[in-house]
């Protein structure tokens, strides 16, 4: 299928993991891709890697770009320059691919009359220039938040390169989205830290440092994965999504205080029917 | 290397994961393995499967062992039958696997002279009389907790069984293991339970069930998968192991309110520090 967009250079603004993998996909498809890059190391490495076919530190590269994705960290997009603002042809459908939806979506909805909030959920532990891989978005939820904003032309491209990628199209209010992602990716990182601080810690406090490093296993290596992930990835997702986060937060510590209020009055059927229920659950999360 | 217990059967009580596994390398070494079961039913399926030379439902097949693994569920070890304890030879070596030593401990060191508690762990996700496989204990640890009580003759016999399956010998205190495997283990069952449970309750607050549960991802998988787990051996860990669980609640309690604090408080340099320290740390636990 062709459509406008495809007639013209596809723009990335930022060639880390989602950028950069964006590159690789697109070019395999045949279309011309421009991208815009922050630093001059990144340039010549992203230059080896052809993860676009033209890539540049001036904005001006991204000037006959039809559609630019701004892959960019969420600090950045709620911060925009004005040298990439001022690049950005009025013209062109405008997409970004934060995981934090209404700061974004009504910042740039004011700065350009073409722009759609986009979350790709397409992560892996890598970043930078040398995450990008080919395939990445295939079967992984691409989440727009539209608007009665929202340019309508605008959002069937964005939902045409979202498919052409093999990802799947979803779309929700941005309010939701950032309550849902709060609760299944933002709040789980704080989770996951404090039990890495609390083996750390309770480990201390019991003379036992260096035993509860030595027994840790498999279970104790998927619970803390997130928590000791990317720390300025984890600390943007709790600043650019805080209200949401410390509701996130209120949910959970009710639930944990619940759990361990059977564990205090020894009501143990009560227990294992709450973990019962917690298994049964589990596979509509999968 | 040849050692009296060598010279006679090996007992297994229970060919659940753990039995069935130890019957597996056991009779792999060459040496006759005796085991006794609850039900027909398992009776059946271990003979078929062959995880032991000998498998009966009366406890007199135990008789001429020179060592026996009680390799049972927590409360079963808690609360042994007298028909159990009758058939177990008087100068036979005994261990168990249960993963909380006080306890089991106090009470069999009372039941029998030569009792060495042990902890092999060596989890999967699978229970039963399928579960057993080869080689499960290669490289994993094999806690012992002796103390002045034990049997120094006994504890090197189990020593030289934890030895030949190739696991990794480690002894400590019986409460600096209960208090270290709640830290890594039996406590994270319920700080990942909640998890689950917050992503519920809070997706229906927020009028976005179907969404979190669209939305969850390979994170989310990781962090919630020991609280989907087997609720029986939740129950268990926490009953069992409950002032230990209960302390280690109390450290995580407080690492989670001190990461809330931050983001309550919009301290996003201190909220990055404490991550990094979270990255830096996870690498010792693995």
């Amino acid at each position: 299928m062709t459509t406008p967009w495809r007639e013209r250079p596809v723009g990335i603004v930022g060639l880390g993991l989602i950028g950069g993998s964006l590159g690789l996909d697109l070019q395999g498809q045949g279309l011309e891709v421009r991208a815009l890059v922050h630093r001059a190391s990144t340039m010549e490495r992203a230059r080896e890697r052809q993860l676009a076919s033209q890539i540049d530190l001036d904005p001006s590269v991204l000037a006959d770009c039809g559609l630019i994705v701004l892959a960019l960290p969420l600090d950045r997009l709620l911060d925009p320059e004005a040298e990439l603002l001022a690049a950005l042809p009025r013209d062109a459908v405008i997409t970004d691919v934060g995981s934090v939806k209404q700061p974004i979506s009504t910042l740039w909805q004011q700065k350009h009359p073409r722009f759609v909030a986009s979350h790709p959920m397409a992560g892996t532990a890598e970043a930078g220039v040398e995450a990008g891989l080919t395939g990445l978005f295939a079967g992984r939820p691409w989440v727009v938040t539209p608007n009665e904003q929202t340019d309508r032309d605008a959002l069937n491209s964005v939902r045409d390169l979202a498919e052409s990628l093999g990802a799947h199209w979803l779309t929700c209010p941005a309010a939701a989205h950032d309550r849902a992602v709060a609760l299944i990716s933002h709040m789980p990182v704080l989770v996951s830290a404090a039990l890495l601080q609390a083996a750390e810690q309770g480990g201390e406090a019991a003379d036992a440092a260096a035993l509860v490093r030595q027994l840790a296993s498999s279970g104790f290596a998927d619970t803390s994965r997130i928590g000791g992930g990317n720390p300025e990835l984890g600390t943007l997702m709790a600043r650019c999504n805080r209200s949401a986060v410390l509701e996130a937060l209120q949910h959970y510590r009710q639930q944990l205080s619940d759990l361990e209020a059977l564990v205090q009055g020894e009501d143990w059927s009560s227990l294992e029917r709450s973990l019962s229920h917690c298994q049964a659950l589990r596979p509509d999360f999968l």
